[in-house]
């Protein structure tokens, strides 16, 4: 019997606490196992929570960015996205990526379901099956909203809602098995706390093969390759987007511990959210600052993106830096942002809200600065990791996003990007009672 | 002494609990009582901050669904009927509710006051009285919130501000005194984790009633009774008020379980929390298909309404379904959902945000399903539950509007309603600088 | 070592404790010391998580109250004042308020560092070192929040940031020294439980003055006096930012206990919370009843700020009153700020979303209030610590603002003032494709 095979340690530390309550020391202000287990649920619900609003972020942020004619559609793939991704990792996600992984390449098949029957019988280790399963399967949900938002005003419903099961059931925990599941990643050292390579820079390389392959929206670059402008529908929608995000992400950080159930826990659990705080902080201060300095003007949508690049910038590391490192990581997150931005305009890709820039250069640099903030780190096991799921990523999302486009047409026809995609998937426009500037005749 | 008499479970739990201490088995890692309440009433401030943020949900989905000239008075009921229901339970809705039922129709009539006294004498039984309060009065809120929606447009401020105050006062409190507050039908062994008929159903029916007796708005259905489309202000409001009602519905759920001090507690909580977001994802699901199915559009609103009727399906039986059985319940809501939205347009009932399709059904199948996933239900009990509640629900509010009609004004006049509510009730636009196409004469 | 030389109690607790297992009393059922950091800590991040949303709640009130033309730059100066502000309470401001005060005026200088040493030995007191810098600095910047919606729509980019950053590093600080960090005033007994004169009456004099030498936007006023509606843009949003500021609140007020680690404090806490809401609701429906008896319509705005009106006068004193001694705290804070919004009229000072209003008079009110609910207070010194606080703050920012407009100019020309600061700032509007009535001629 489990219970009885492992209960050595468990009578020392008896043992141990009945001696203690005979001295003055602090074994006896230990916490009950119980207690632990009960505030290790709890972790995992309250940070879940958290994460989960993340989805409202995104879908706001997404709502706000793209232009009027295709707010209903982002917002229907925002909320759809939740529950194909959140079944899609029920149904495969979870056992392929934590299920017998033992520093191999992948899990097991089949759905996942709850076993709490050690805690029932009074082993309190860990905490509910269903909570961390939970947080988890948020994860697996913000990889795949990362993604629309680049994909936004062209691509077709239902291959995104096809690239979103693939990616849940497959793709994510795949390269999640390797490091966060126990594989040969995780064996080797690799550091990822909150998932700046498992979930960010997965999703950007995923978001960025689609948008090569989808090409860009039409009118977003002029024959001689210039970008234009195409206007955000609503810039307090993106803006309560971002402000959602960050909270959320103190739940996506703060939960990735996976334990609150010590002193040195909870330490760690407010160091974690104070760095993703400053980071913020960091990454919005370096965005206003270099836009005045550049353009005389502040924009807004590159500060919100540097306030998401700082966030994510420290996503794989906020356990360790202090808080001017934390502020410094966020600073050098929006300075990539920006750099990619106007790399992506060169290369005539479109990414519709600015994902790819945020997620992917962000999430390989915060991999890598962990290795400058935290002793247990290498370099080089910072850089294998990054190195081998960005090689995955590329040639799996190549892979589906190539075999989606044989299998249907991926994006609108001219006349249906024309008339707005809204009209073609939606049939209802977001704000059907608000005259736009195109209808009467305002450029 | 109430501490003394109670405290032969006490002496055998504490001589246990020393005698464990030099035993390796699990009495040793048991939860302190005071960390218990502590605990408790953590989970009614947690969870109750939640269903708070659900009065915001609906504020924003009933903002987004009214046409322009009615959003602010929605608005401005909204956030009104908080206050209105906060106060009128705390007047006499949780003492009639809760207090000395006993097996019977009614609690007691008076105001509520807290009640800490056997925690400071260190009888640490259950949660601190003001939070266990606190979350009640909020599900008082939230079944008020979900009438308003229905009769927006066109009821006056006072005549929905006098409901609102019956309602919450009376009408929830007695029906909810049967089931929760230890009355007849609890003691016969009815079911009803957090509310499918107590709050989903019972506001579905004062909604439906208020809808008949109000009439439709002009307009809504032509002549030869077909209905026509009033478009919504703002789907990104919508959908920004269904994400927070989901999020607040994990607080509306996960709390009514009214403890968090166990192992057991908290497994069941991480247990409603998934189900309560894996029924929501099979609501979801079934929505896209069947409209994709049916229509070759898929109706932005309708999904965030099969969310809904999701959430509203799974709350009376949270704690028992395995994953695919939430899921199904979830899906079967949906059905439900789609299928009663169009028997209202055929009764020519004008339900202006679809909250009769998604709390009504979708409350009693809910209810009904406890008995396929609870071994401790019967059919037949939640079947009398949901007649019986439904029964007094229906005659009561039937008679409470049209007391009220023959007091006062009920809805606008003719020419009020063409200008719009608010323009009558709060003198302030929405949106006071935006075009409308009404205005600029564009359909 | 401290951990000898502070023994003596922990030792007699814990014989104590050792003697409570053989006895059926309540000691047996004491909270580990441990679990208490735990507690303590979790309830500094769960507050203080719901304290940064107040951000966002700020941020969306005052984008939907200003006009259309100038809401991008609103948004971007709430975003960036976070970052702003907590890097200032980290450089200076935290250390300043809060180590070596003694009785004194003022801290020490330099940047804040987390020091966890005493709970890694094993001392487990208080709480996670950056879990209570992140709620004060998180109130630091709830402080200049309240400020920038008073100055909208004229004041430029870099004076209000300027003034941003000498009030987190600075004047907030230093008043908070003399009553929450240990200061002359706290040393009298001065009582302000989360911030009524220590954060809103603070803000509410800095925006006032600020409004003073600034001067009202053009055509706010006519050449009579009489003032001129200048139109909110959104009333959703700004419905949207006060309920979100309605659920920050809770954890603004919930947290300022500072611990959560025993019954006695979650007793204190819920009724934190329950005060919290019900004062909202006395705010609200005094502003319904009075509106609706002084103009016959509802003017949403009013009960909005009704509502915020609640929350700032209970914040001083929410652990004290009964509900129905909040609910009339709250209501008559109704009184207060519509009565200060009709002077402020007289007195041709513009402030755009009557920030001023509510936060200095309700401030202050509630602070004298806690004499009438806490047997601890005296109405004396709490007049004697709204006094010196305002005299302070008065003369600080007077200092500040005049210096900062000897420096820099403060405001836009009249020309900018006429297209509007975000073309000016920002060069984007937040609603790029609307058409506005202004662009298609109509009023």
């Amino acid at each position: 019997m489990r219970a009885l095979s492992g209960n050595a340690p468990r009578i020392a530390a008896a043992v141990a606490g009945c001696a203690a309550l005979l001295l003055p020391s602090h074994a006896a202000a230990a916490v009950p196992a119980e207690t632990q287990y009960i505030l290790n649920t709890l972790s995992f619900l309250i940070h879940g929570t958290l994460v989960l609003f993340m989805a409202t972020g995104f879908t706001m942020l997404e709502g706000g960015l793209v232009r009027t004619k295709s707010v209903s559609t982002i917002l229907l793939k925002n909320v759809t996205l939740i529950a194909l991704a959140a079944i899609g990792f029920w149904a495969t996600g979870y056992n392929l990526m934590f299920t017998g992984v033992d520093g191999g390449l992948i899990g097991t098949l089949g759905p996942w379901s709850p076993d709490d029957a050690a805690a029932r019988a009074g082993d309190y280790a860990g905490a509910a099956s269903a909570s961390a399963w939970l947080f988890q399967c948020l994860f697996a949900v913000t990889a795949v909203s990362i993604i629309s938002g680049t994909l936004a005003e062209r691509i077709r419903l239902w291959p995104f809602f096809m690239f979103v099961m693939i990616m849940s059931t497959l793709l994510y925990p795949i390269q999640g098995a390797w490091g966060w599941g126990g594989g040969w990643l995780g064996a080797r050292g690799f550091l990822d706390f909150a998932g700046g390579t498992h979930v960010h820079a997965t999703a950007g390389w995923a978001a960025l093969v689609g948008a090569i392959v989808l090409g860009p929206r039409r009118g977003r670059f002029l024959r001689d390759g210039s970008p234009r402008t195409l206007p955000a529908s609503s810039l307090p929608l993106a803006t309560l987007g971002t402000m959602i995000l960050w909270l959320g992400w103190l739940g996506f950080n703060g939960g990735s511990l996976g334990s609150m159930s010590s002193a040195a826990d909870v330490i760690t659990i407010a160091q974690v959210y104070v760095n993703t705080i400053m980071a913020t902080c960091g990454g919005i201060v370096a965005a206003v600052v270099l836009l005045q300095a550049t353009s005389s003007k502040v924009d807004l949508t590159m500060v919100l993106n540097g306030a998401l690049a700082g966030l994510v910038s420290i996503t794989a590391g906020p356990d360790t830096p202090g808080i001017a490192g934390a502020i410094l990581i966020g600073a050098i997150g929006t300075v990539l942002m920006l750099a990619t931005t106007q790399l992506l305009l060169r290369l005539r890709i479109d990414d519709v809200i600015g994902a790819v820039p945020v997620h992917l250069p962000c999430g390989i640099w915060g991999t890598l600065a962990v290795a400058f903030s935290n002793p247990d780190a290498s370099l080089v096991t910072q850089l294998l990791g990054v190195v081998s799921v960005s090689a995955f990523m590329i040639a799996a999302s190549t892979a589906v996003w190539i075999a989606l486009r044989l299998l249907m047409r991926l994006r609108l026809t001219q006349g249906e990007e024309a008339i707005g995609i809204d009209r073609v998937e939606t049939g209802a426009l977001a704000y059907p009672e608000f005259a736009t500037k195109a209808i009467i005749g305002v450029d």
